[in-house]
């Protein structure tokens, strides 16, 4: 994860998240990764719900994880978010999943931005744009310069 | 449960539904007694989705299971549903879930009729009278007499 | 729920329990009540898991749930779990969860006492007596009196 | 997905798999993956639960979906599975979503073969040189030069 912006969340690994190997099923980190967008955005003063109540859904285009090490139950574990990319149609977080120092998964996602009364993608710096600013500002790093090569790596993928 | 009609679906036991204990997570039953209601709807030709399109929701109020044997992944694991009463307000349903001869779980759910547009009761015999019809036809033993008593026995609870 | 110990536990909803009606899944209360069982253990400096590294396991035999508000995406709520009775075979619980004062939900498990090793019933007063003696000062009102009436309450199941 | 062997499974979506977004959780895709390779391995009369009954695990060290179009209740799906690759210590596979002709989404996963007993990796070709030969003819387009490439590509990610 790049110095900058990032956002922490503790949990508790629960019974229902293992599985039959004794340990947390991978599907599960998804929402993990979802827990932590969600810190992010509490953290701006402007929560995930708030955005949908206003009309903006984002909903998830791209999913990555890689497991490091396995998470039992009743481990605490942090779980990391980091904002890395944005441009008009999408948004792109990192996560780290963490037991102690120990490092157990990393992950990603690519977001779109859909206009929730319509259900087609909405252009936020035109629309959104307070939540443009906003963002800009969470990038690591620094800012104009990356958010310039967002699209590129965007429309890349 | 009682002699009449019934309704059955065969389902395989996911990895994920399994926890360390190495058997299904308790929890997971409720979701099969769903699937057992969405099979108990679709056989009436009258998909659940299809009442919630036509604006009315069931929003369960009281869920209940017993845990008689354990299941394992990769069971075939048999649903069975059966509709045990209804009011203009409520209905209830009974579910069996077996793996081959051996019944795993008993359980049951009550669910509301609520409108979807007002989000509040609705009396579905006034604004769902072919729906009331139907269902009268599909409780176990016979009818009107049922019927009757559903009400007190919903009260009662 | 009786005066006497209890145990409570804050979570926030997350977006992964909710479903199309907008609310919480039903069957994810169950969920909830687990983080209480385990907070109710842990609240003991006697952790769910470090019980099933020392050879006992609680599976669940009995779940019930009543339904009196919808829990939303971001709520926090609060589970409230307390011990309501037990015997040389069985512990049962009680749940609670709460939106501020809003009670959302009333539950009940019964969970069995069970030897890892041989996978069969276990009698804890004679295996386990130094758990039997805690959980004999954790139940709610009084002692003795209660406990004399829990294989009797278990009994008429 | 490239011509070859490969293996399709139906299953409805589930109301419990939907999200308050009126859609199936990003986080389910890697459920029916699961399903997937379950109904991958049961094709060859090789259950996975049979691997794990003679020692071999294979949990998920990398999990990716992209998501094209929603999932929504009812929806008959088709997962079909195709392994892509595999070394000594690896195996990959690819995964397509579709509901009729209509492709939802698309994903990939590799696991790691370990040994349950001594919970490390394990070597296939070695200790199960029988499930090795099995899987050679399983892969896409052929045989040797493919599985030799299969080590550099796992090795670069």
């Amino acid at each position: 994860m790049e110095p900058g912006y990032s956002v922490s969340e503790d949990i508790y690994v629960r019974y229902a998240e293992t599985d039959q190997m004794g340990v947390v099923y991978y599907g599960n980190y998804f929402t993990w990764f979802e827990v932590g967008r969600n810190a992010f955005f509490r953290s701006l003063g402007q929560s995930y719900g708030l955005l949908e109540e206003n009309g903006l859904l984002l909903p998830v285009v791209e999913a990555n994880c890689r497991y490091l090490a396995p998470a039992k139950y009743e481990d605490q574990v942090t779980i990391t978010t980091q904002l890395t990319n944005f441009t008009c149609s999408r948004i792109c977080f990192s996560y780290m999943i963490q037991r102690g120092e120990t490092l157990i998964a990393t992950g990603s996602t690519v977001q779109g931005f859909v206009s929730k009364s319509k259900g087609r993608p909405i252009n936020i710096k035109k629309h959104h744009p307070e939540l443009w600013e906003r963002l800009q500002k969470l990038l690591p790093g620094k800012h104009n310069g990356v958010v310039a090569n967002a699209g590129k790596d965007l429309g890349s993928r």
